[in-house]
């Protein structure tokens, strides 16, 4: 079928560009020292880990238990789940997947360490734990090198947990700081733990520029397999390296410079990840998103010389692309404009 | 089960307060000459729509035909679609959709009564159509009551569709404008077709207010089910009548100030809604729900005198109750804090 065919709104995934931004990612770190661990938050696919994998990723980035049971459900053999686990259901939960597949987890504070020690401690196994560290975004993770070590010595005097080194997800290119952190912390590591062996770090954006943290280990980016708007307004990508697109139509024409879309936020989101406007229209770039209902996207197309009718269907590259894959429970993957397979989104909604 | 018991994070439901909700509108509606035709998009639960109807709702508004065909397979009888349908595939459904249920559509162009005309005549059938008019919202609609039976007049003029009437997605509270609105069109209507049925408006905010709209036949409001912060912020309801909450855990406590709760907008959504911050604490009415990445809430505590400790579980009430019921699977249902049922979210994730 033709992508123009298919009912709207849908996601739809042009697989060469895929192909090129999972290439071109893997060449890239291959030239470096630092391993690649794609985040699956952006498409929730088993078949798209597995094609990361086959080009050279060490391992998967889940954000939670119920995301990584999928994966490991699907094959998936080495998995790190970057979010402080707490809470007798979720560790058990987690326990039962060590079984399956090579795991390791983090924490930023005792009270997660000690959940983990007592779960893995009665079940007479060790669990590997990343120090979540915070190295600007303002999010988890502890405060300085001199926390990351005391709470790297707290996991190694414990039973059941293994101090297997640090994680974090810095601030946007600030990469310098991130290797003073990381240097620093791997320092501490050695002379009062005597091993630091991961040191994670992450994010698609100037991800390039993460060469430069020599003392890191990993990189955990997600969102280059398809790119989105915010990172075209980073200059990270271009307009033509962005795989998905909703696919949309112009259901009403009210006014002259009016048009209103079948795709609202429960179709694109309301992120704005701080740009203007809620999304960028292939086909009108001009044109701007100026608000979106639930089942609406209102859009001013005063500034493009030509104007959509009624029933047009047009390509949204939403401002983020990561949540949008979460409201759909399937994907159109296409090449050549013809869809050559229906996905379902398997880790959509995994909220626990 | 005590709901303080449940995984986080998930979406809970006081059935007392439901109870009330819904009562308190039908009651209020009943003293009126206005019909009530709640909109299910809110609670997207067969099980609601019928406890709405038993409390003298006419009927439902769905906003997608995939919603629709739920609510109509769950046997509700009298269903409004308050949206552009047009495609063949849409089409197809829709006539499929006629032969279950009492079904009225809405139009706002020539282009959407034109394919709704050629599907039903090609079935030897009728369908029943609103014109949509705009009367400030900026979304569809036909911008005048003069273009309003111009429409209608064209609909009364095509065989296997019928006017029968307009509908109005009011901008909050300007119900005097809307009522000159609606009878302005209806003389119009009443001297050019001859005749007007229905009249119908909508929306929760100041829906009170609706009742000076003597001109209008029935209301749709959707967000009374539930009540959200946007409508606490409108001075429309206090936080004891919000009947949904996120259930949320504190899993991160970085700074004296900072928490970290494991809901962003995954399970929260980042609608404003022209509000500062994403939520309402209910045990936290002074913290700020700063951010929200995907799967964290960034909290300033602050201004709190107690702040919470990583483990301790909160309430959020969400700035825009309707698309957070469009992120999760199922809901639980709750009185006295104790778990009294778990209902699968039917019409969640209905896009088309």
């Amino acid at each position: 079928m033709n992508i123009s065919e298919l009912d709207t709104p849908c996601v739809i995934i042009d697989q060469d560009i895929v192909d090129r931004n999972i290439k071109a990612t893997a060449d890239f770190f291959a030239t470096t020292h630092l391993k690649l661990r794609p985040h699956i938050k952006t498409h929730k696919l088993p078949a798209y880990a597995k094609l990361q994998l086959e080009h050279g990723a060490v391992g998967i980035t889940c954000q939670k238990i119920s995301e990584a049971e999928i994966f490991a459900n699907a094959g998936i053999s080495d998995i790190l789940i970057s979010y402080n686990i707490l809470g007798e259901f979720k560790l058990n939960r987690l326990a039962k997947l060590t079984t399956k597949c090579k795991l390791k987890t983090v924490a930023d504070s005792r009270y997660v360490v000690d959940g983990l020690s007592k779960c893995f401690t009665k079940l007479n196994a060790t669990i590997d734990i990343l120090v979540e560290c915070d190295t600007g975004m303002g999010r988890c993770g502890v405060q300085s090198p001199q926390a990351a070590v005391e709470l790297g010595k707290y996991i190694a005097s414990k039973t059941g947990v293994n101090f297997a080194g640090i994680m974090i997800y810095p601030a946007s290119n600030q990469w310098q700081s991130v290797e003073d952190f990381c240097r620093q912390t791997k320092a501490l590591c050695l002379a009062q733990i005597g091993h630091c062996e991961t040191i994670s770090i992450g994010g698609t954006p100037f991800m390039r520029g993460a060469k430069i943290v020599t003392s890191a280990t990993e990189h955990r980016p997600g969102t280059y397999i398809y790119n989105d708007r915010s990172l075209i307004s980073k200059s990270q990508c271009v307009i033509a390296d962005c795989a998905l697109t909703v696919l949309a139509q112009i259901v009403s024409r009210p006014t002259e410079n009016r048009g209103i879309i079948d795709a609202g936020s429960k179709s694109l989101t309301s992120d704005l990840l701080g740009l203007e406007n809620y999304g960028l229209i292939k086909q009108y770039p001009q044109a701007k998103i100026i608000a979106l209902s639930e089942e609406h996207g209102h859009i001013d197309f005063s500034d493009c010389e030509t104007k959509p009718s009624i029933g047009e269907k047009i390509n949204i590259i939403p401002n983020h692309v990561c949540p949008v894959t979460n409201l759909y429970d399937q994907v159109f993957i296409y090449r050549d404009q013809k869809t050559i397979k229906t996905l379902p989104i398997k880790a959509r909604g995994m909220v626990f």
